[in-house]
């Protein structure tokens, strides 16, 4: 059972971002030409908790039961755009260390002219996520939408190296920046974590949550500082997807909260790491494809009891 | 006031391990021969909560300056041997990225021939730590303690390499093991630290405690898993003696502590986390000599309610 199916309240979340056939080597698995892309990864995990309706592009080679999968889990695929020519593939190994990606190839393809138009019903939704792609891009989405009452937004070094500027413009239009340790201190030029997330909190978003893979979350806003570890994993097969799938439990389960108030946000931060640490414990998106809302509520409890300790 | 004073039930706590002159660079601070060494980390740190008996040696240039430091700090220094020699030298560098030290020289001088010999009333002490030395010296130190209620011990990357058969002997002896992410692995030859953590409480710790700096640390045992984040600072000037001083605060508490119970492992894990995240904010150990308890506890009033969030 969906979470949107407990509460009833869910709103609607538009996701605008790639759709990707990747070739992924991690020293647990391996697999060609698999489903990915961010907003594949977001769309499956905001799944268990609203409607999540997606904007990407793909060519004509993407098969169709890719999107028999995402169909499958409840998400809207008609802002699925198919081009003639190739879907963007992306290529990547992760050592023993599974941190980092190192990029094998990448190939753009026909998200290269990617310019997300989005349907009438589609500038309606609340909630908005940004995946990772030319921050110009995301603003012109954003400027697409009626009345959102969250934007969230993902970014890379790629984009803070390149295009700086644009960037910087977007994140005017953001409420919640999405976002890691290195990333943080690359856009702020600052070396100390704490400091560039408020020099970062000072030029638009409200709230930045820094994703830090293995070692959990932060959320950081004008008052307070939220943290918790991640959830202890014995099996980790692939990292692809992570900070995605951690966006679609933090943004699915906004949707869903009564009020957008720290207790919402930081549970939405909970669930959002709760999200990430099923997405990578098997290849791609197929841990998403089987996961029920029961298994999530359980982890959620599990990640309560243990961070929790008395006080003094 | 100290901890101790609150309850007034602390018993003792022994701690074996070097006394250092350090030379330190970092991109926030300098230092040449200022005081340094796990042994001076971890009693200024448990200074907090117990009484600590420290075993150490110094040559004959070490300061008494730095001995009054620790004195103040109630400290008892009649276990530091001052033997004809110089003492033991370390010089390194850290870089913006202050989770690494580079080390630029090591002399260990008298510290070479260090064959810790314990008081008769040391021997009778409840609480022992066994800072980052030779295995077959921390298990020596085991031997000569009565009846130890719990023994913690650090170690490091050198011992894991150079003598792993006399560290599983000592990791025998040791109740709680306290080690960085790089080292568990190491230790058991696993990539995955969860797995990595098992095979190593297979050997002979209860509770193995993670340390990962500014990542914040875990502590596991063979049924169940807690995990924190570092205390959030703007400013980290210097993060040697971190391990040690979150040793300090953990032991040091525990010591306090009416049972070794689970709610007790937790709440000594944030107070070992607290004392690190003051230690780092100077140079050396001068933090710790200037704080108060109340510090302390206001800090992990504020490090619970950074992690707290609502059940669903």
């Amino acid at each position: 059972m969906h979470y949107r199916k407990v509460l009833e309240i869910a709103m609607g979340i538009l996701a605008v971002g790639s759709i990707a056939l990747d070739s992924i080597k991690t020293p647990f698995g391996h697999g060609e030409k698999i489903l990915g892309g961010s907003a594949t990864y977001f769309g499956a995990s905001a799944s268990f908790f609203a409607d999540v309706s997606v904007v990407a592009v793909v060519g004509d080679d993407f098969p169709s039961e890719h999107i028999t999968f995402l169909q499958r889990l409840g998400v809207d695929t008609s802002g699925i755009e198919r081009r003639a020519g190739k879907t963007f593939c992306w290529a990547g190994e992760y050592g023993f260390d599974l941190n980092t990606a190192k990029t094998l190839d990448t190939q753009l393809n026909v998200f290269a002219d990617f310019a997300p138009k989005l349907l009438a019903a589609q500038r309606k939704l609340e909630f908005v996520f940004l995946g990772n792609i030319d921050p110009d891009l995301q603003r012109n989405v954003v400027a697409q939408m009626e009345h959102p009452k969250l934007v969230a937004c993902d970014t890379m070094n790629y984009w803070i190296g390149s295009k700086p500027g644009a960037l910087r413009k977007t994140l005017e239009r953001v409420d919640v920046l999405l976002i890691n340790d290195a990333e943080t201190r690359q856009l702020a030029g600052e070396a100390n974590l704490m400091k560039a997330a408020k020099i970062v909190l000072g030029w638009g978003p409200r709230t930045i949550i820094i994703k830090r893979g293995e070692f959990g979350a932060l959320m950081i806003n004008d008052k307070t500082v939220f943290g918790i570890p991640a959830y202890p994993l014995e099996e980790v097969v692939d990292p692809t997807g992570a900070g995605d799938s951690f966006a679609g439990g933090f943004v699915g389960y906004l949707s869903c909260a009564r009020e957008l108030d720290a207790a919402a946000m930081r549970k939405a931060v909970v669930f959002g790491s709760v999200m990430a640490s099923f997405n990578v414990s098997e290849l791609g998106p197929k841990r998403l494809g089987q996961l029920t809302y029961a298994e999530i509520e359980t982890r959620f409890r599990e990640l309560r009891a243990l961070t929790h300790f008395e006080d003094i």
